[in-house]
């Protein structure tokens, strides 16, 4: 069985093709630009050989043709017809109590597009995209792997607000939790390295988006994302966790109302906001080394919070076997991962200095003697939307 | 040297005398229903004996002169007169940047009505109340300390939100942390009890309101409250942290404006929202005893929290040497002890289920073997404003 799992930007398209007896990736690709007044890039690479053509794309369901006509050309593709596809799987961000990974139907593309305000950033372009290949690729089923769904487990203790209860009740207020496929792949992956599934791990993805996960046995039990994913660690240019009651004298003392304040924390803030430089972590850290006070702040405030949050989670799972760096600025900056571990040697957390430095791909980091193993694995959100995938359409 | 210590309410006065020589508290007393259609019952308890009169106390001015009348009294008084009194000592919330402690003047008064929506339960009453003792009794000096005070030592990194760098520069939005008479007694209880001033402690007040403190060598290093005290662990109606962009989906789906929400997490929830009880824990441990759900579940978030933020401050503080309870329900609850210890053994933490049950006052209550040191011990804000009084009026 052969799956599609696209990640969709709001104007871009990315994918993967996997072959699942296997779980070899077969193709990946991407176009960029749909929708827009120039060509777009439509690249496809297979076997470990790149090909690219310029092309207008209109919308999302003309960039998979086009992806379905590199897959399937005669010369350079790696499949011999589209019939082969036997799923397109999709990361999907919300849908309230419509979680796990389910067909994608009326019913979740509109409870997605009722609850754009969740996820602004990601429901709509979703939604929008789901409902062109609907209609364009009829025959293919569209499998929603919700990023939610790793979370259904969190104990109701650990996913309450307390807010009235009626919030919750009967507005779904409650820590959903994001990055589901990431942390579950961690989990998954960690087992396997260490071959133990009763694992308690802390997965850490740090990248322009960040949350930590507190796993027990493969399961969810606490995560820093909330209600929405503006909520938990400081995000590229998104806040973290905020005191709402803040916005009353922000308001009174700008003038601004309430829902351009909650923009500003949505787009001028988290490491963007401190640093006044750039959202992106690898700048931010440029800048430090040449003597930046705001950009030292950022970078301190971001490893405080991860700090912070891990002990938070030591707590939640009685202490950890594992701490797992992965995301862009996990499995690259060495200076967050060091900031983070140090001083916590309470819980028996050592990082190994030179292992840190000289890590690649999958490493361990921590110190022989460490009683909490550290490492760095590269996330695979794909492989796990392909195995969700593979589960729905067979079911 | 003799301080009164004023606890002011909207409608009641409570106060202390102390004298600060020997630091023994000479009478206690309260007024209650100021400015009420109805008489005020006037209690004062001087060496043990108690006196109490009814009369109709219009203002807390009025309330403070019959305080001063019966502490002066030739009968049952304790002071020959009025000019003993060296200040007015108030543990007052909120001032901004104008933090720790100092006289009060117009500038204070001025900054403390003008920032009356960061704690608008506290911060009015008080003001109005200093303005007319200011007036009433203007050869007392008053003496402020404010809450915020003992967090001044928190590092930047702990008390930076991730929101535009200008709202903290310019508007003050970070976490300040309040409770800081209570953490600092704390604090300085727990470096005479065991002899050390390098010790680190997590200080738990537990109450009506709650919070906790990460202490280092007497320091304040984090805690729980943010930039208002409707932020951190859930209060008694108040909701404790939670994600400012879950407003703008309950804005939508019930059509009420964000100022009406913002009451209702600052008066319909906590543990009172949770239970659907009382805002009680008293009440609420009743109704979980007898199998009501909610209840039990108000109990559950409240101790998880609790628990969780006594994770992230060993991750502050590299591990803790003890856990401090106070306040009513940290002294009183054995069962919020019990569930925040449970499952703690990571981290050294083990109670001693029969100490617990018995602990009565300062007690220590983990078992011998454990490496952190449990405690309740009955905290005494009113003897820290004493001293903070003195240090101002002795300066």
């Amino acid at each position: 069985m052969k799956v599609l799992v696209a990640n969709l930007g709001s104007t871009s398209f990315k994918y993967r093709l996997f072959d699942m007896e296997s779980e070899q990736q077969l193709a990946r690709g991407g176009i960029d630009r749909i929708g827009q007044d120039a060509d777009s890039n439509c690249v496809v690479e297979i076997g470990g050989r790149t090909s690219e053509v310029q092309q207008r794309i209109p919308d999302h369901a003309a960039a998979v043709q086009i992806c379905l006509d590199q897959l399937t050309d005669p010369q350079s593709g790696c499949l011999g017809s589209v019939d082969e596809v036997a799923a397109i799987g999709f990361k999907a961000v919300f849908a309230g109590k419509l979680s796990g990974v389910r067909r994608v139907d009326n019913n979740l593309l509109e409870t997605m597009e009722a609850l754009a305000d969740v996820a602004p950033a990601h429901n709509p372009p979703y939604a929008r995209a789901m409902r062109q290949l609907q209609q364009a690729f009829p025959s293919i089923p569209l499998v929603a792997a919700l990023e939610t769904g790793f979370h259904d487990t969190i104990p109701e203790k650990y996913r309450t607000y307390s807010a009235p209860y009626e919030w919750k009740e009967q507005y779904e207020v409650q820590r959903w939790g994001f990055h589901g496929a990431s942390h579950r792949y961690i989990g998954t992956r960690m087992a396997e390295l260490t071959g133990r599934d009763d694992l308690k791990v802390i997965s850490c993805h740090l990248g322009g988006s960040s949350s930590l996960c507190a796993i027990s046995g493969g399961k969810s039990q606490s995560t820093t994302m909330g209600m929405t994913p503006q909520s938990g660690l400081p995000q590229n240019n998104r806040v973290g966790d905020f005191d709402p009651f803040a916005l009353r004298l922000v308001k009174r003392l700008t003038g601004k109302d309430y829902d351009t304040l909650l923009d500003e924390l949505s787009s001028q803030s988290g490491l963007y906001g401190l640093s006044g430089i750039s959202p992106d972590l690898r700048d931010i850290e440029e800048a430090a080394a040449q003597g930046n006070e705001r950009a030292e702040l950022a970078i301190d405030v971001y490893t405080a919070d991860i700090k912070r949050y891990i002990g938070q989670y030591l707590a939640v799972l009685n202490g950890a076997d594992a701490i797992v760096f992965t995301g862009g600025i996990g499995e690259n900056s060495t200076r967050v991962r060091s900031d983070v571990c140090a001083g916590m040697d309470y819980a028996g957390i050592q990082l190994d200095p030179e292992k840190n430095e000289s890590a690649k791909g999958e490493a361990k980091i921590s110190r022989d003697d460490s009683r909490v193993e550290i490492w760095t694995v590269p996330t695979n959100e794909e492989i796990v939307v392909a195995r969700q995938t593979v589960e729905v359409v067979s079911a």
